[in-house]
């Protein structure tokens, strides 16, 4: 390693013997390690573990996770602090694993150190067809010790960088002198790849500006990917780069044996005055015969490789699975180590209490992860709202800054966006680190709850998953940014809605009347992804009223994410919208007698669906009936019954779904659509809105028309029509 | 700048009066400048310009084009070589605008230089509602002068980097000595946002690694974004990360007038061993009341203010629009310029054509986008196929190897999965730099054609594009990966398919069948995605011979992309699949007299459907009729006729679709679906199937279980039932 790197940040270290001491500005560590052959045993033990796991399915990633044995002796033993038997600690170190193919590594350390679940019958389940098994391909949040769901490269990083602001930013405003009850680390393995991943290079960047010094990245550099070696596509010099981006670089060289480097690089970077990145040298599949290769990397060694490595470590070939005495004897300590750990945090916390207890009780419920009730009278009431035609993006802003300002729990965050999402209020705090003093804009805080995250809109819904995944419901991150450009955060809105956390995604500029951007921002297949999309709420609400009811299904959705979808232009406010009504995803807006057409409204459109109908029953003595549907999962969710009374599909002639997205979707509640099927085009909104057929006049066109075609040809009755 | 840069490469640079000359390796550049009033008065015409543009709206972008004047000057005045009445000129210099919105920048110049379309009465169209204006708010590539559409972003630097590769392979490809019929440059503009986007932090890295010494970025360093400041959420060493990543960096200090350093740094980044990155600082809104802050950015900057530029500047306040003769000369000689540039290429390319007849002849042809026929009788017929069961990912192999491997055009790529996507072919060579040699791996070439894009599935996509927009099919890029990682790439997918770009992403490991990597990889909902997005065809083939008939269909798209979509582990070789039938979309694939029931298969699940078919037919004695469905939007465009006799919806009792992926869009063709609506479980491919009921057995007993249903409640006949 180069302690030339930590020196500079007035880090000392010295090794004697076995015991390596590391004083740095914050606390001094102490860690004695046991002896070399100890280490020895151990190392072998878990290669041959993991070679085994593979080999009795034949399949999995062996590779990576052999490689990665010192270092995780390194956390597991020497460096991070947490309970295998109290795996919810809230104060734990936070352990994620990027690289989450190789998830055994993981899943062998939590089976070592004694997290009461994985047992090791379950530990052998890996790859089974066992269909409770906790360990699934890549580690997954539900199981005891996993902090996050990793597989996607590069998502891990940018988690990461969420779980450390998440533990600045409750430090910040809970920690007092002599009472640091949030003063967790967060370690974050990574292999080759995520450090390729775009995700991982943005939130990277963000890591560095922030000067995380409770972060540190893991690098299980072994230089060989699928496809071979990392320099047929990668050469740039990883460590200039991440010094560039604000990070200290501490070098491992001999990463599959030097526990000692480890650990001392691990406490050092504890003592750092930003994130640390621990380059660490590492041969894949250590001692097979594929060592070194990419074949190491994504199937078994095979039997009889195996068998060699058992020979040339020592052991019986003939055996599997094999943990002696003294390996359980080397990991036998950390259950009560971890217990000791948490009863001092206990005690902390009561000493807190007794000399803060309205700042304990803050504490206690946040910890709970209570939403503090305080925002249920704060949602303006139908009557509060402007009568003028207002966007639903200024909507959104209405109903949510108060509540933003008043409820510490929400961390409000934007991709650049903040003159345009109206997600800002009087006073907001910036998030920031402490001794930046931007050239326009606050002084930094960490404390602070509005998050400029950059024009990094993948990271920053993969920080916001880290930022809800530190404890359930502790933090609920909102984020923020046009409704196109989350299809950039699309992998992680997705990693969020499969780990169910509550993240609310403020989408702006929904629909073809954002207008004059053009094509490249009109969003005209996106909500397809978003509606089919498990666990997730995705709503477009009406006018203020409505925005009110997303808000309120948004806040109280704890576990399942939900994009609030929105308008850049102005819509009327609708006499007939509820609130309640969006909570069950549809409902009927007007309802005239002996009605033959439901017409569905949506959003920004419903208003021109409200005077189709108008003009039907005025002009042409059309009987008809509105449905204003923002949320189809929602709806889904309503009983058979309601759903039948709201759609009245076995009454009325026909069925028609207004809104000028692609129609995907729609044909399971409407027989005819009018959509848009094709691309955007850059126009005033009003004048888009004209372009696509889609002013109140060109859809009762299409209406009248279909009438007539229906007339015309009995067949379409039993088929979907596009208007 | 900083010459020390250039001088490492052995590149001079000499400024006598206003003649700069550059020497270095390739090539001694002389450029002549214009004295620094007439400069500066064509800086104050163009700010004018563009604050006048959208005053007239009251809309738009000014301050970043404002803040690019210098820059767009030493380009199009001093160094790109292209020609304004020939905008195809095949050998032309590339100008990417990453920063889209500030359209104004490019769409001025491309009047002023004398592009024929961009008249003054098409210039002041921008924001106004005629709907065939050639000023949207973004770049569009249908017009004249502009090579990709920008928008969202950081694609335009990855854009940049695949049309400085495809470059990099025709010359290398074609060129011979003294004949360099392709030696045009890239270049780049950026601003503060595009280096924060991973997609563009991804293809940074790659054209890097390449040694792209054919491209430059030049960064609009206004240090403005819409929050404020930059230094907000970056405060990253920008030069340190791009030379870690083996960029060349120049940096001009005084990026707003310094036209004389601009040019000279531009000239030395066409001398340069790699990319060249020139770091400019400007301000953005320069000379407005507004300039150095956000509000210069998305907003006209009013009336008063626009006035009293015009007053500083020595202009009438009361004129707009004024470009005086004295500017109109200053570009005058840009045409002809061009059109001398393109008749010595055009002599050149004859000259060409005398000494390497055959060579010039397939360099016509790929100039002309023609791809080699050679490979329709490449395609295997469906005899050919092995009769055992086959993994649709093996498929693809067996039918595009072949072709990859004959015919030039094809560029083939993989986000480091070349061992699980079957892309390969015997002898392929990889397109890398010539003097590397990777540890594992071939040596690299510029002329080779498979791509190792790494772990940078967005950043292939967008490169894929710029390798495609170079110009029309001359060069037709493949990409393959996982499935699921089509999600990290899909807003460039997008921009493919907006642009109407024929790209071929080969997508493996679809469906629940890929198995074990468990939800993070099973690809639920995002084939709804897919089949939403317009000018695009997502294509799930069924066996060997559906696949030959999705890459005919591919082959055949040429202005639109496609993805194949194909299964992990085996599937049966089926008797009665057609590869005609493909192409229409869907097709019957078994039909029973008097049928009661159309089933719906797709893709790697189609056998399991033929298999229901078989015991509904033989153990239940219903009469049913099996449709293989690869693709709902060649579906689409077949006529009403053909569609309907596919469906027979007005003769069954009921359609049903069996797909493991969530059931939006079904509803159009089916009246009930089996479909996964939550995420995916990680278990074996068979298992799997198990679990979620879609292994023959269960897919039957759901299907006898709606027709019971159908029986009990006659509402369900006109509903659309999740089985």
């Amino acid at each position: 390693m180069t302690p030339s790197a930590l020196e500079s940040n007035g880090v000392s270290i010295t090794t004697k013997k076995n015991v390596i001491e590391v004083s740095g500005k914050n606390e001094k560590t102490s860690v004695a390690l046991e002896g070399v052959e100890s280490h020895d045993l151990v190392l072998k033990t878990f290669r041959l573990l993991v070679a085994d796991l593979c080999q009795q399915f034949n399949g999995g990633h062996p590779g990576g996770a052999i490689g990665m044995a010192a270092i995780g002796v390194a956390l597991w033993k020497y460096t991070m602090r947490y309970a295998p038997l109290q795996p919810a600690w809230f104060n734990r170190d936070r352990f994620v694993l990027s690289n989450g193919h190789t998830c055994l590594f993981q899943y062998c350390f939590l089976h070592l150190t004694g997290y009461r679940s994985m047992t090791f019958t379950q530990l052998k389940s890996y790859h089974s067809e066992r269909v409770d098994a906790l360990c699934p391909g890549h580690p997954e949040i539900e199981h005891e010790g996993i902090e996050v769901t990793t597989g996607p490269l590069g998502q891990g990083v940018a988690n990461s960088v969420g779980l450390a602001m998440a533990s600045k930013h409750l430090a910040a405003t809970f920690n007092r002198p002599g009472f640091n009850v949030v003063s967790n680390h967060t370690w974050c393995m990574v292999g080759d790849a995520c450090l390729q991943e775009g995700v991982a290079l943005e939130a990277i960047s963000l890591a560095g500006h922030y000067r995380l010094n409770n972060l540190t990245i893991i690098y299980d550099n072994n230089q060989i990917t699928c496809d071979g070696s990392v320099d047929l596509t990668n050469t740039e010099n990883i460590n200039d780069k991440m010094r560039a981006c604000g990070w200290n670089v501490i070098d491992i060289l001999d990463g599959c044996y030097d526990i000692t480097g480890l650990v001392t690089a691990m406490a050092a970077a504890k003592h750092a005055d930003r994130p640390t990145f621990i380059n660490v040298r590492t041969v894949i599949g250590l001692d097979s015969q594929v060592a070194g290769t990419a074949d190491a990397h994504g199937a078994a060694f095979g039997r009889d490789d195996v068998a060699q490595m058992k020979t040339s470590y020592g052991f019986d070939p003939a055996q599997s699975f094999v943990v002696s005495p003294a390996v359980r004897a080397f990991f036998a300590d950390l259950p009560a180590r971890g217990d000791a750990l948490v009863q001092d945090w206990q005690s902390l916390v009561d000493a807190y209490s007794a000399e803060y207890p309205e700042l304990a009780a803050r504490f206690r419920a946040r910890m709970a992860g209570e939403i503090d009730l305080v925002w249920t009278p704060l949602v303006p009431a139908k009557a509060d709202f402007p009568s003028k035609p207002t966007a639903t993006r200024a909507s959104t802003g209405l109903v949510f800054n108060k509540i933003a300002q008043a409820v510490d729990t929400f961390m409000v965050g934007t991709a650049d966006l903040s003159p345009s999402v109206y997600m800002t209020w009087p006073g907001k705090q910036d998030f920031n680190r402490p001794d930046l003093m931007p050239t326009k804009g606050d002084p930094g805080n960490y404390t602070g709850r509005y998050i400029h995250y950059g024009i990094r809109e993948h990271a920053m819904c993969a920080v916001a998953n880290g930022l809800a995944a530190f404890a359930p419901n502790t933090i609920v991150p909102v984020t923020s940014s046009f409704f196109m450009f989350y299809l950039y955060a699309a992998p992680a809105v997705r990693m969020g809605a499969l780990q169910h956390l509550q993240v609310i995604h403020v989408a702006t500029h929904d629909s073809i009347g954002m207008g004059e951007d053009g094509p490249t921002h009109q969003p005209i297949e996106l909500a397809n992804l978003y509606r089919a999309m498990p666990n997730l709420l995705y709503i477009r609400p009406a006018d203020s009223e409505e925005t009110a009811g997303a808000w309120v299904a948004a806040i109280q959705a704890k576990k399942q994410p939900v994009i609030i979808s929105t308008s850049r232009h102005a819509v009327p406010q609708l006499a007939e919208t509820r609130r309640d009504g969006v909570l069950r995803g549809a409902y009927v807006l007007q309802e005239d007698a002996e009605a033959v057409l439901t017409l569905i409204g949506v959003g920004a459109e419903l208003s021109h669906v409200v005077e189709v109908a108008a003009r039907l029953r005025n002009d042409h003595g059309i009987a008809t009936r509105v449905v204003s549907f923002p949320c189809q999962r929602l709806f889904e969710a309503q009983p058979l019954e309601y759903r039948r009374q709201v759609l009245q599909r076995h009454r009325v002639r026909a069925i028609i779904a207004y809104e000028p997205y692609a129609p995907n979707g729609w044909e399971r509640y409407a027989n005819a659509a009018a959509s848009v099927k094709r691309f955007g085009h850059s126009l005033p909104s009003k004048a888009a809105y004209k372009y696509f057929g889609f002013d109140a006049t060109s859809l009762l066109e299409k209406t009248l028309d279909y009438l007539n075609r229906l007339d015309a040809d009995e067949l379409l009755a039993r088929e979907f029509v596009d208007l």
